[in-house]
């Protein structure tokens, strides 16, 4: 029966009945209307507020939030499959694509000679039209030259691009995370004062034969996501 | 070749032979030292400096670093395995350990009547005498009455009592991370600025039959860690 309450509430929230920042109905008033413990009420709104649709104010009542975006680190998803998952409309702008020489600690990186040709992407990416997120790619010419020219297409996977193009396939990663303070660049790219929360994520992606094919850098606003382990013992 | 360099290297380091903030020898050192190329010597500093043993600062040379703790979150470890991985010393203090009423909002977290008693564990977790994180336990004294008196051992598991001592098998985990930035908590037990940026991870803990066993809120300090994921495609 919780669960029905559970996914009424949802779709009315989704319907917009309940819009973000509104007050949902009090625990009496939903006992009233489904005819049900308040047990049962306040399990259904008790997981609602877990999964992020809801925040309830003490003395003030249950209120329709926005929904987190949940980056599920343990079983990985597109950043398109995370945004509509938590109820928003992902999108992806290509602020620059550009061909650059690398400069250290680059170079070190990516184990090419300093100065070498390096494809440079510097996407942002959007839910609902917030920024969440932007990131640098750097990937070095010799192994996937005029990939600038061929990425074109903003929403476009760059693994699948390097694999039909390049015929390079992804064999592993390796992701850090580190919290950091939003510098200039992290803050007019997503529109959030200096020195805010920022999730920093630097990913070396390799191929089967540990060539470093792409390094990454990215920066996650520090509201409105989170990322998220499940792990079963 | 590179890696007996590198290993030797690193035992040098390891034996103190080159302390942290030290200077090494340039490549052009350890090239006549060990008589290979400067690509192989500085394939072996690369990688020690992947590995954050060692930090090259432009312009004046490669330098030892206190490394990195690295958490995997894929590969989960105990603290004091990750601890030890980094070539440091773990040790866990205990703060304070006292049953408490619980409050909002965590009553609605744990799904337990307002003002319920809950065992309460503040531990603060150091490696090489720097404090990494503080970690408050919450777990419902219903489920395990007395364990405050029952936990005494600092450095033991917290699963294993409960499973030994209580009978409660832990079956899945949900941890949330999140940046934030230090408050005076945070300042105070970990040694950092007010407003330094930390890693907040929210964990819930739960048995098979879903029970809500322990909720868990740590803060990691922002430097001398990170979160590492690793992944094949």
């Amino acid at each position: 029966m919780y669960f029905i309450i559970k996914e009424n509430l949802l779709k009315q929230i989704q319907a917009g009945t309940y819009p973000i920042g509104e007050k949902i109905p009090t625990e009496n008033e939903l006992c009233a209307q489904y005819k049900v413990s308040r047990t049962t009420i306040r399990l259904a709104l008790h997981e609602l507020e877990l999964e992020g649709m809801l925040e309830r104010i003490q003395g003030r009542g249950t209120f329709v939030k926005r929904k987190e975006v949940q980056h599920w680190v343990t079983q990985p998803h597109s950043y398109a499959d995370v945004v509509l998952h938590a109820g928003q409309e992902p999108k992806t702008k290509l602020i620059e694509s550009s061909v650059i020489p690398i400069e250290s600690p680059l170079d070190e990186i990516l184990q090419i000679p300093l100065k070498s040709p390096v494809t440079h992407l510097l996407r942002v990416r959007y839910a609902d039209n917030e920024p969440l997120l932007y990131e640098r790619s750097f990937i070095p010419w010799s192994l996937a030259p005029g990939l600038a020219n061929e990425y074109n297409d903003n929403e476009g996977s760059l693994f699948k691009l390097l694999e039909l193009k390049y015929n390079m396939k992804v064999h592993r990663t390796v992701e850090q995370l580190k919290p950091i303070l939003a510098d200039k660049t992290a803050s007019r790219l997503l529109n959030i004062k200096e020195g805010a929360p920022c999730m920093q994520m630097r990913t070396f992606t390799y191929l089967q034969d540990n060539t470093l094919v792409e390094y990454n850098y990215a920066v996650f606003r520090g509201d409105l996501q989170n990322f998220t382990i499940e792990r079963t013992y």
